[in-house]
């Protein structure tokens, strides 16, 4: 309730916005951080005249509503992002405002500015408590991202009761030291102090500001300035006497018309700027043809016309760790999808994710395409989701597989919202070796897995891994790809085909042998040995679990027959791998320091424990038990 | 390299420490934060005569060496904490020296001064940039830990090169903001200027303190100020320049006697303090015999005689949520058990978790037991793991389930370690309702079950929450409770029973229902709709994969009959339920904001489903295929 006024000037008297067209992609974009204020963001969307009506309202939180307990972007027109996990709305607006000037860089002319918007973000103390919004504020006072304003509702009163019990920083001082420009605004309902504030936040081009707005939590109600203003409701007494002491004579869910009048009066005053662009684009359109039609393209979505020529081919016999083919698949794409941006939690000479022949993107400067996120995991992933929310990008993030852990939360947010994010996790298990078991992962296959609308792809060698590359392009979600650190041998390039999640890469009909990554050599190995022994273990590799899944049942059957004995290989968990096989070769301890090859014997990842898993499952098949077989046969 | 110096004057001068007792409960806590620097920490053990060896050194990063990658305490005497994945250490560190104020606060009387130590970490620019590090100073400005000094690494390379790329911002005064004091120290080799600072961090009781150490990463080598510095071995010609550089006129691992005498001569003069404390200790005991024997058990890790008994029983027929029933559990055993000490990230109203008639954690205040950890998940779950590693007290930590993705690189860290943190999750599924998919769990249950070593518990009612508890009070390493918001019917106490991880809550030989949590009672009323077909179906609550798969074949099979059909049933991922089960009745999907019983509906979380699915699975037993049943029947 205290954020009212400023929610009112900034969708009458400051956004860039047209709720006739809430995709316009030159509006300003809004990110409500603090999401469990949902309800403030439906009022101004609802008075501003978006598709969402006072019934929605009415239904709030309730299912099948417009007006959904956090925000969802697929469910209420001008909503930009879901937010409700606390700091994450900060570092989307850095991500959006990042896109922001990256596409401006791209594609304004001289005498032509068609991209030309700000990003705003409202923040809480929990965003400012939240590591992820501090590693985020760094990088954009680093990148000195001047069309970002955030403000912080600074209400002191958390969940828990006043923020004197854990709070007691300097905000403004900490964002000065992060080079952004701080603010205070003293009076919530002094509109020529709000006014003032988003006029300074933009005369300052080189630096994002930080708004600090004094505010009281549940103003006018009972609960004001209390931790019970955070969440329960105010009861019909409560919400009467809010009314009295706000002196708005109306009953619930009644606005008056004059109420709409003038909000529209003022949205309708901004969504001026939505005619005056689309003659800006009408003038651009003329004067640079190709870039207009570029615009178009990347604003679409679509990727250029034959990007696909652009996927490498590996030749058989060599090995190449799929790190490396990674980088190589991912520098051939780039020539051929120029929207295609990213880059690393400082880690891109060992992930290989560095753009060769493309500049860095920097303070000031913008028309590189290697961002440096920093040592910033958390703040790459919400920034990957701003940026990919924003639009006219494709991007990409990466790190060790095992750091995939700090930017989880992203994560999980990017499938919630489908975002076409590109996730590139490099030393992806024991095979990393010396660094031990900080630095390698078990769980982390299993549990990424576990996230609904998410690709996880561990490809086998070079070629599954640039065939992985396109089909994560051509996707429009989130993809992680999981790479080996060291080398692989590579495969037939005949054989290699991701496009259904699996593959069969060696014959067999009596027994199947399921491998991922790294591990589809030691299948191999084991089918070879079985084969001299006259058994006929097919061996599959199985990159993707998701995409696996999504085929008819037909072609998972030509993959992997029903009613053959299988084992998975893999250097993980092995959760999850019995919906597929019946047994498994995996891991259920952490790693250690060592040379891979001591770390793969002594823990049974080899060629013999598979080959011997097959002959125990075979000779079981040949001499039934009668009373059933216990479960739970996995490493 | 660069570093040398500083270690050095840190262990032969200034840390309070005695290699023959690594163990000793009042020395200083060193924490390398920069923990791929293992060698510098190694070194300095070797040379202050800790017991390892050259040989140990010599075989650095192999197999079976008491030299890993990354530092390891249960390998290396004198390691305090693994660390590695960066921010965590400093975040560590913030907890052990909380926990050093909280056990002084309890132990230390008028002329008796038993805990008295501080607690030392190093860091690096990595570590500056990790959101969990500043979380972490944030709440250790608030709480003014005097006694803690972080030496910051400022060598402005980073992995990727100059920190140029991404890091530009101000971290002294960042770290003013926070409440720290803020020292430089421009040579690290000048010996009298690390002396100064130290004395200026001690003089300081009420601020933490941040030295920044401006250093040439390599100092010496070929690779000077360059990021190849980092993890590429120097080679034998690199090393050799650098030994000459460095006026170093020895072979490799050659260390001169006189080297050995003069650290061992300091580390000696530091050990003093150690019989000094043993005396001050005799005289303690005399003075305090209780609080003496006290403090020799909370720091042997026993807890009280007859802790047990204040575990609380619920009489069945009421509904309480889990939650609620870990609140009455928690402090009950808070009464019994005087070191459990905890909190919150700004949810304890929520997650139910403050210990009622006890002060709370604040700035100078360290006699209370109640943590405000703020919204800081990370931070929390990285400060638990010092406070544990501390040894003294036994913590816990609180926020809900899904949130513990922000914490999930320190709950990886606890297992690793085996420390025993109870994590209280609570808001554990679709249940919650309202908030919608941002706060619904569904993952995460799956994911933490991958980790290794970690134990996940969802009890499915009051009873099985307090033995939980008490289960997890008596384990030595990490425990995640996961808790209901919503109501669930109290179960008769005699039935219940977590200590094999598994119980039978209802008898049946035809086929098994199995759930955890919030979901037996969706499996009892399916065992009950059975029941009236004639179908005997054994009802299993399953709250702790991890207990009972500890368990002897023969009580798991008493638990759960080999070769009866079985099904699963819980309001999330599948993932990993066929190593126990035929069939699982979950969630592929996110959930959705509108009411629990709306949703559970909606998402087919239902006895029918259930009973459907048991029917099923009775139907092809007596009628077998012979072509074998596909697989990967979940939902």
């Amino acid at each position: 309730m205290a954020l009212a006024p400023l929610a009112h000037a900034l969708f009458t008297r400051h956004l860039r916005h047209d709720p006739a067209d809430p995709r316009w992609p030159d509006r300003d974009r809004f990110v409500l951080s603090i999401g469990h204020a949902s309800m403030l963001l439906y009022g101004a969307l609802h008075l501003s005249g978006y598709d969402l009506s006072l019934d929605d309202l009415r239904q709030f939180r309730q299912r099948g509503s417009r007006a959904p307990g956090h925000p969802e972007p697929w469910v209420t027109p001008g909503v930009e992002m879901v937010t409700g996990p606390l700091g994450q709305g900060v570092a989307n607006a850095v991500g959006m405002a990042l896109a922001e000037r990256m596409l401006a860089a791209r594609f304004n002319q001289p005498g032509h500015t068609i991209v030309d918007h700000r990003t705003w973000a409202l923040a809480g103390d929990g965003d400012m408590m939240e590591g992820v919004a501090g590693e985020a504020a760094s990088l954009a006072g680093h990148l000195r991202l001047g069309r970002l304003t955030v403000f912080y509702d600074d209400n002191r009163i958390s969940l828990e009761g006043s923020t004197r019990l854990h709070f007691s920083e300097d905000v403004g001082t900490r964002f000065a030291a992060y080079g952004w420009q701080v603010l205070r605004l003293f009076d919530v309902a002094d509109a020529a102090a709000i006014d003032e504030a988003v006029s300074d936040a933009a005369a300052d081009a080189d630096r994002p500001t930080l708004v600090i707005v004094h505010t009281h939590i549940g103003v006018g109600s009972p609960v004001v300035d209390t931790a019970a203003a955070h969440g329960a409701p105010l009861g019909e007494t409560g919400a009467a006497s809010a009314r009295e002491a706000l002196g708005w004579a109306h009953r619930p869910f009644e606005i008056p018309g004059t109420v709409y009048d003038h909000w529209r009066q003022g949205v309708s005053a901004r969504a001026r700027a939505h005619t005056e662009w689309r003659a800006a684009m009408d003038r651009y359109r003329t004067a640079h043809p190709d870039l207009a039609a570029e615009h178009e393209r990347v604003q679409s979505g679509r990727l250029p016309d034959g990007w696909q020529q652009a996927v490498p081919r590996f030749e058989a016999g060599t090995r190449v760790a799929t790190r490396r083919a990674s980088g190589q698949a991912l520098n051939a794409l780039a020539g051929a999808v120029p929207e295609l941006v990213g880059g690393a939690a400082d880690l891109a000479p060992s992930t290989l994710t560095y753009l060769h022949g493309h500049d860095d993107v920097g303070p000031r400067r913008f028309a590189g395409r290697n961002v440096h996120f920093g040592v910033r995991e958390h703040a790459m992933g919400a920034m990957l989701n701003g940026m990919a929310a924003h639009g006219g990008l494709r991007v990409y993030g990466a790190t060790f597989f095992v750091f995939s852990d700090y930017l989880r939360p992203a994560i999980r947010l990017a499938a919630l919202q489908r975002l076409p994010v590109v996730y590139v996790f490099t030393h992806d298990s024991i095979g990393l070796g010396e660094d031990g078991p900080t630095h390698q992962p078990v769980e982390h296959l299993a549990s990424l897995r576990a996230i609904p609308g998410l690709r996880v792809v561990r490809p086998a060698d070079a070629n599954e891994t640039a065939q992985a590359w396109a089909q994560a392009l051509d996707h429009r979600g989130p993809t992680a790809l999981v790479l080996s650190r060291q080398a692989l041998p590579v495969l037939d390039s005949d054989l290699v085909d991701v496009s259904a999640g699996a593959a069969v890469l060696a014959p067999g009909v009596d027994a199947a042998i399921v491998a991922t990554g790294s591990e589809v050599e030691v299948a191999l190995a084991a089918a070879e040995a079985l084969r001299d022994e006259g058994i006929g273990a097919r061996v599959v590799s199985l990159p993707s679990w998701e995409v696996f899944a999504e085929q008819d049942e037909a072609v998972r059957h030509r993959v992997l027959p029903p009613g053959i004995p299988s084992v998975a290989v893999e250097a993980a968990s092995a959760l999850g791998w019995r919906d597929l096989v019946d047994e498994v070769v995996g891991l259920s301890r952490f790693g250690a320091s060592g040379p891979a090859t001591v770390l793969y014997t002594e823990m049974g990842i080899t060629p013999e424990a598979v080959a011997d898993r097959v002959r125990h499952l075979l000779a079981r098949v040949q001499a039934p038990q009668g009373d059933g077989e216990p479960k739970g046969n996995t490493t």
